[in-house]
């Protein structure tokens, strides 16, 4: 299992073909263009200047929006993921 | 439906014809110009250092300009949106 | 009516005419030059990190100089305005 | 009359004859070299953190040193003023 | 005995048929690439605005993946090491 | 008299001849080389975003080590001054 | 004596002889290398925004492994010595 640190998740990138199905269709255009995962791990999340911690607003199994060019590529037992900061997630597909 | 994290949110564009009829029209100079939306989508917010969440002042379904470079485009269920930080809305237009 | 978010303003440039009126001239230097206008809308104005929302320190209606490529330009209605941020105002005119 | 916003401050320059006479020569190397003013008009101080607004050290009437470069130029009633953030002044003259 | 500061921690690299047998297997793209290691040290963490010391959310033994480039090698009697900070961890794997 | 604000310090430099007596040799190296001074005033610090003033660690008359480019160099009534922000000030000699 | 200011220490370069006797070698890559020092003297510590004063995690006659191009060079009486901020010392050989 990967335990993301922090304010990061580990995610399962989601197929273009799911992609489809989902409803997601990247505009062709010269913005920024996002990608869509399934988050299957989140960290503890980051530690205020009081000393509080704030808990991710997202969960494992959501489906989620990210910066194309956000993360770091890891292959565990076979498959491969996404490791992500929190900032980088858009928007939950809900 | 897309949820938008923190302090961003999802918007409509608003098409050119559209834009005339509300009375904005965008002038021809140098200077940055910005762009007109409609709200479909509000995050809960960014969390303060001392531990506070606080809630957007935009609320769904408000017109909006924003940094015309500013935002995502992501097209979900056959619609293109823009995901945008709070901090990228110049002005509520009501 | 064009509501600022935050610690920003709506403007109404002074013409050049107004501008010898009120006694605002220009000196021909290399230092970077402030512009003359008027206050036609503020915003809320920004959230402290201890949830506290600080008003600004200007009001409808100030003549104000502020930071020459400071702002975004916007046409409402017919009319043109420049989007600032309270930070760009240097002083008022009063 | 001109109010500056929060920490900055209105002077009038001192040409260089007073400039002899207070004592203040500015040396001829390859260092960054400072000017001297005389206050005008303080801001009302910036805002802390914790809602609180620290006031200027500096008052309407004292001659100070400047970073050469700071400031922004303005004309005001046929006078050419400087605007100022606290943090650019060196030293009071005193 | 290497005593990290702050926020540090001691690691060696675990070499690459260790990698192959715990499942990590780095993909071959143009993205940021993770290394893996196991902790052989922890700092006693950093210290917040408010005075108190936050201990690291990794402890010694712990195998993680972190950033390729972070942290700077040293040789301690005949080993090698690598000092991170737990910033550029990305996750531990268990 | 010049009055500092802040956390800065008006110091004289010490000629070459006074810092071989004092035993300060400069290596001839690349790295940044510092210099000598003694502090003639001190502003009365920097406020904390609590609101409180903290006083600086140097008095006037202590000797200083500072970082060689750091400063702003005015003459005051005939002598030559360095204005440095504490920041700059690497030790004291003692 | 050499006093430090806030979060500095003074060290003394540990010779290369010395440097192989307690186990320290330095790998031969492209990796940024550290060195390898003997504190002389600590300072005070750094003051956070609350107006607590924080100790050094390090004392005198700690040795201790710094980043290889941190730091300022002075000679005192005679000796060589490097002025470094605690931030630069990555690790304490105990």
């Amino acid at each position: 299992m990967l335990k993301p640190l922090g304010d990061r998740v580990v995610i399962e990138l989601v197929a273009q073909e799911e992609k489809t199905a989902s409803g997601i269709v990247l505009p062709d255009t010269a913005k920024e263009k996002p990608s869509e995962g399934k988050i299957v791990a989140v960290g503890t999340g980051r530690v205020l200047e009081n000393g509080e911690r704030v808990g991710l607003e997202v969960s494992e199994g959501d489906h989620i929006i990210f910066s194309k060019y956000a993360g770091t590529e890891v292959k565990y037992e076979g498959n491969e993921y996404l490791i992500l900061r929190e900032s980088d997630i858009l928007a939950v597909i809900g």
